[in-house]
């Protein structure tokens, strides 16, 4: 006989059924592995396929109620442990109950499904786990910036093009930049999560089963928001962007997060100096006793790049024609939930260090107009008090400083004199700026105080803006709450429908 | 006097100004190469903050009247080749009206801009412009599929899971498929496009100016939805995910589109042909003239590769501490404008060639179950009839396949014998089905008739599918109208502002 | 007393030394999970750099002999195991020595070094162990493909391009393909190892140190071939492309496996069946119980695009000022790590795989001529027998086919008849071959015979090849196995090493 | 008559022959673009084929004698502007000549080849062309390197790890370092050219001709080192790695320029401010006059980018079974012209720039000792003078940092008293330096004259490793001049044989 003994069932894949050898061990293994993180998923969709299949008259009462009341046995065996024990992949559920209960009673609830919707219901269910989680992080980074906006407002810095100095800015300014990418950020993971929290549940392999499912209940008890309205595609293994979306998302998030974490190390070496970073991100050398590693922010650089190399991988390895590239993909899934945990990680470190920096004020003041940063509006007061072009007050402030570089000198040096000279170098007329005018114009603080324009960087407008975006914020915080409730009600009805078909199963119904 | 001759002007970069030496000539001839596609929007950009001066009273009605007249001028000879021509790169419109009208009035208008906020307004101009036309191509992808879906409900052909044949589905159930991933991919750029149409006008280098300029005008000219709330937020060379958004979604786009591209090589060769394509999609070979290489489809693989790379550069260019990478950036943005343009290309080649494939019908059905595809239904008769527990009739088909390979038997050779051989191997019981239930479980029209699940292939599911699909289509084609009627107004808006300015300038006010 | 209880010792950045707070505990682990790969190379570099120390006068004897007997110490315990209890990362040595036998001794062999140095030696010895397995990987399948030319030379097949009917080879002429990139991944490899197998060992930081060691003799001791003649230039964390090496290589080797891996899975797939491949690289389906499902070569192609994300990941991560990516390299170097063993892993699976490809003669012989593979050879009889121009009989054929696919005839049914209509309608005049002509012109086996050109299928060509290969491979054994035996005999020369400082130490030199 | 008329001819794929559609247009013309660079490729093929079919006996000397007459008349009316013109792709020669010649003779020369092999060689020629630019530039930057070591011996500045002051090195020491980089790099280019230096031509598709050619007199005419022994792994349709090679080497190559890009810019900002960097290489803004933006290094930064993209899309768009990609590989082979063309561009910058840079020695060497780089040779002392363990010094130095930072002290303000104190608290032992000792060792300028060990920075050995790296530069640069001499030599034999033919024509042989 070659079915097999009950209590040592192996799964459907044995040598003498429809194949002649056992699969190599390795390959098995590798298999194994990978299914791992998608077990809580079976274990969810195993239970609401039962009570699925009982609610539609596929699969009788007392049959439903032996395999859930069998998962609920599972449960208390631990779920996670128990199924990676008891081996069969995506099928451990199926392997549990036959050794529990005989293929005669677990042999059925496998109907009009395949590996097909289940390890596409496995992947959706981990990437939103993953978005949320990413979610989360991405609300708790912005909370923590606009909470640090009021007491940076005054923090006065040099901003940067070209690597060159520009012009003033302030930390608050640029706290508010990245909350405006964070905005974004959620609003792709935001839509990213719309379009992945679909339930293939009873496509089965691309055109669904024979057996008439309702997957739109099996759905629902998984907390899917809708349904893959066309079998193929909710089939993963057959369609690509559904695993370049969330990769992609990822990638361009942790880009901005690398951004800042290039800032945060520039800021910290000898030259920039702008900031102090806690001891507990560094490390020393183990014969450069002065030196102070910053390993923090470097992690999460590194992390980013890993992001791009999942997005490639991902990429490439979906490449072929459709329904090709099936085993092959778990070499980019693996690196995905890599990518999201530590991208949640990394959104968290941010949350702790950011408040914890040393702002070293007084130097980045300094810094701010010391290499002319200010410059800009001494041409400004050229146009304003002396009625010029703009492009000829710039041209001449532009002689202006060559003048002075020339000479050595620097701005706190600048007279009307020297203006003056360049301005007969340019025109042939005297520029005739004050001593005051010139100093004025110098003043990193006066130069962020007049930049009242909208998305300028003066104290109200920042607090303006933070305002908004705390609004926005606020709007997202509660996106994400739905989100989780959702899931939750989605859980709790699947518990209480279980209970529903044990229940009926013991009535004898 | 540094001043340069009005006829002669080259721009404010010159020697004797700031530096002291000319740039190198292959640089700047690199920077005007980059910034040619931008023209048109610096020339709306140069005209919308015109105007928005003179009504902010930044610039006197007569410079402003005198600047735009200018501006018609420079249209009347021609804008783009003129523009190329002047030279001076995102400032041609500033070179050529101060060798048209002098420094003294055309040096008026560069008030409160930076190169900044020129080039974020030029990338983004040309953003929304790629992915406007993008959407147009992928809803007419998307119509002509839809359209394709009656006549291919009975092209019944097989699915294919790792390359292997799984079960039979029909040419409009994978052509639904295609439609359910592009409404992804439009909901993708339609994200993108408002992440994109943002404006950075008067964001100046990343703090705005003390000129207090009115950003929403301007923004509102040039067809922008709105405005960057925060100016470093705006300067693209500062933010990197704005630079990323657009590269990741044409990404996924194409990944689907050379997926799609393999398919129709693959359904084309000798040993699939399941299709025809036209000659003119093909090439023949020098020595072999038996071949017929299918060209259309593989150039759409190849700009596939070419959208990874572009997403990969990108990414890489765009590292390093914010306001660093800003002239590398255009080693990306060139390959950006040439892979949305491939898109839009390629889109279009499917329009045309989807509807002119010849499918080979009989051979699509015959291959539907010749190699097993169908023997799923077996077992479910099993269940259904038999009551077998599903993994039970999954087992003893198994066996059965096995049995039949060993002697050389086909799908069209099965007989109640060697199921119940096949059975009685497995649990030492037949299996009893009768030869009639056997050959009509193998027949993939009835196959397919019956799997009229939710996103089943049968034609009443298939055609429930397309029109809610159709409904999709129809609402987002009238998304990109709205977003085509709202340039057309802002166009309309500005020429009418210019109009008055000049006319106000005219009547001396 | 901040000095730390010797029992207790924690290294060397604890909290009141240099920093203030102890490192987070999981950067800490972090790090402490990176340099688990490289204990084994830390070990080896402690031993030798103790033992050059002692020769250079750098320690005295007595130390060095304690502190080498603390080594062999730690060997008795179990040295991989024990060095990771202890913890220290790159400097478990230390750490388990100073606890050993007290900061007073242990603390002495760290001279001259850093863990910029560590580090590169860590990475280079791996790197080189890495390569080392994959070089005798790809020695060993072109082996195993040389050996199967001889009974392959008669396996005519179509050859593909375009994915279209080319013309017939042989299995045995494609293998010798795949043997002749072998040939270059191997001069790739060497070429790597070669650049690679050199030594940083005390170049320290990146610019050695004041203790004058001897670089030379610690690089023999550790199997090293060559010392970095620069300090900077052997510390990887400043210089880039030996970190780029390795990654690019293996990616361009792994691209070859899994095109070959393409290439199976097509020939197994029911539309070619060219090959049947051992069930035990196979799966099945929970419900499409006809599935074989190709396992094997779908990890290959799977793990070639991790491969590439290596490469990218490594790229990207390196991106920066000289001496900045320091920590960021792990995320690249974890990959690295699992690539390459993966290839070693499919190296191998290649080599007992395709011996036991069950290949389908017939079906492939029939398949080399029914699409017109062999027709190119009717244009080249009407060349040598009727002295046409190429262009002229290409042309003809072409038209011929053409005429026979409208009337539905095969290149079985070609008569005199139908090429000469098709010369008439060419040029005018008949062609005038024989039946008998376009009999034997059709006959791939023919085909193959006279294609005795160099390069060419003809058997007695083949096998040229397969002895040419063969001198090759043989010589590249011979490399490997000099490399083997360098390495050995360096271990013998180190552990001798050490036993001379113990000896010199218990004899109070 | 289907032949077309001679003075019109359009080459062998054109309605009516094997194909009943003329190619879409825009796809004609996409391979006519593509094909343009290997025009040059294709003519000297044309001919050397040409001399060697009438060498063998394949064509009658009198054809040969016409159509090699005709090549030259093609060359009197330019080449490559004739060639693009008649149009034709890689036959460009058949087509221009049929024209001047008609079918009869003009049609006989293409004989056993194919377009594959064409483009095999057109690409081959291509890279080794490009591969050869690249050595040459590779080359030249190495010399200009160590023409700058003399006088830069002395420029002493701060080695960074981690981004943090770590210790002191020279210009002379990095720019050394550069030169070991750049001699693997030549090492990889050269590895690279041996192997794509290989001839593909007679190979026709994968299987050569019935027409027994002769490969090796054909290749030696086209300047190649040799010829692939294998006919299908000559072409490179079917075979990646060769297509994967040049993109891999020039990366790496990229990788490191834009590192060296990187340090440049980082040197020239304000923070730093090591170097000044000519104005010709720089920009400056449309409102910030003060700014000297750095745009050449930001030119190399961004190739770099798409150097990477390259090898992306080589890789990808490579993907599939073998001889599938062909038509999609033009999209990497685009990008791969132009990284080459930029990387010899960039190269050649770098020979510019490097000797115009003005290197402010002062800064540079306060720098070196100001944050401490200097102080590990404190710790040297204690053990040298006071035979401490290199641990316990290390330690006793790090506690000393910390109380200085604490106290606001600089290392010029270290004292034996602080010392002491550090010492005490570490080991209740004072550490006994004396002033002098502690002065001595903080010198920038004793510290790099000390560091004479192997790969130090000291002067004479800095001069050592140029003379050692001038060696192997002076044997690279004769390698390069070996391939060009023997380049030069094939061009001269492949005319001396034409001028033989033609003779041997005329003579009526």
């Amino acid at each position: 006989m070659l079915k097999q003994k009950t209590s040592e069932y192996r799964g459907y894949r044995t040598a003498g059924i429809r194949l002649n050898e056992e699969m190599l061990p390795h390959l098995a293994q590798l298999y194994g592995e990978r299914t791992k993180p998608m077990q809580a998923a079976m274990h969810a969709f195993d239970k609401a396929h039962t009570v699925m299949l009982v609610e539609e008259g596929l699969l009788k009462p007392e049959h439903g109620a032996a395999i859930l009341k069998g998962m609920r046995t599972l449960e208390g065996e631990g779920e996670a442990a128990t199924r990676a024990r008891v081996g069969g992949g995506l099928h451990s559920g199926e392997q549990y109950l036959i050794r529990l209960l005989g293929e005669e009673v677990a042999g059925r609830f496998h109907l009009a499904r395949s590996s097909g919707d289940l390890s596409a219901v496995g992947i959706n269910w981990l990437q939103r786990e993953k978005l949320l989680m990413v979610m989360r992080g991405v609300n708790a980074m912005r909370r923590v910036l606009l909470d640090l906006v009021p007491q940076t407002l005054d923090a006065i810095m040099p901003g940067y093009s070209f690597g060159q100095h520009a012009q003033p800015l302030t930390l608050a300014h640029l706290y508010l930049s990245w909350v405006a990418t964070l905005e974004r950020d959620f609003d792709r993971l935001q839509g990213c999560y719309r379009r992945i929290n679909v339930s293939a549940a009873g496509a089965a392999i691309m055109v669904g089963s024979d057996f008439i499912v309702n997957r739109a209940r099996t759905a629902a008890l998984l907390g899917f928001d809708a349904v893959h309205e066309n079998c193929a595609d909710g089939i993963l293994e057959l369609n690509a962007d559904d695993s370049l979306d969330v990769p992609s998302v990822l990638a361009v998030l942790y880009h901005s997060m690398a951004k800042w974490g290039d800032d945060l190390m520039q800021w910290t070496t000898s030259e920039y100096h702008f900031v102090d970073i806690p001891d507990r991100y560094c490390s020393t050398s183990s014969i450069m006793m002065q030196k102070r590693n910053v390993i923090g922010p470097a992690e999460i650089k590194g992390a980013s790049a890993e992001a791009l190399g999942c997005f490639v991988t991902s990429y490439h390895v979906l490449k072929g024609p459709t329904g090709l590239p099936i085993t092959e993909r778990y070499y980019a899934l693996e690196m995905l939930w890599r990518v999201a945990d530590n991208c949640a990680r990394d959104l968290g470190w941010f949350c702790e260090l950011l408040p914890a920096l040393v702002i070293r004020r007084q130097h980045m003041l300094e810094m701010a107009w010391k290499h002319w940063a200010t410059v800009t509006d001494l041409a400004g007061a050229l146009v304003r008090e002396k009625d010029l072009p703009w492009r000829t007050a710039h041209q001449i402030v532009g002689v202006m400083i060559r003048l002075c570089e020339e000479r050595g000198l620097g701005p706190a040096d600048v007279t009307p004199a020297i203006l003056d000279e360049a301005a007969m170098l340019y025109h042939e007329q005297p520029a005739g700026l004050s001593q005051a005018t010139i100093d004025a114009m110098r003043d990193p603080v006066r130069f962020i105080a007049v930049r009242t324009v909208q998305g300028g960087p003066a104290a109200p407008e920042s607090l303006r803006q933070a305002r908004l975006f705390g609004e926005h914020l606020a709007r997202d915080e509660a996106v994400v709450g739905g989100m989780e409730r959702r899931l939750a009600d989605a859980a709790q009805a699947l518990e209480a429908a279980v209970d529903a078909v044990i229940a009926r199963g013991a009535a004898g119904d």
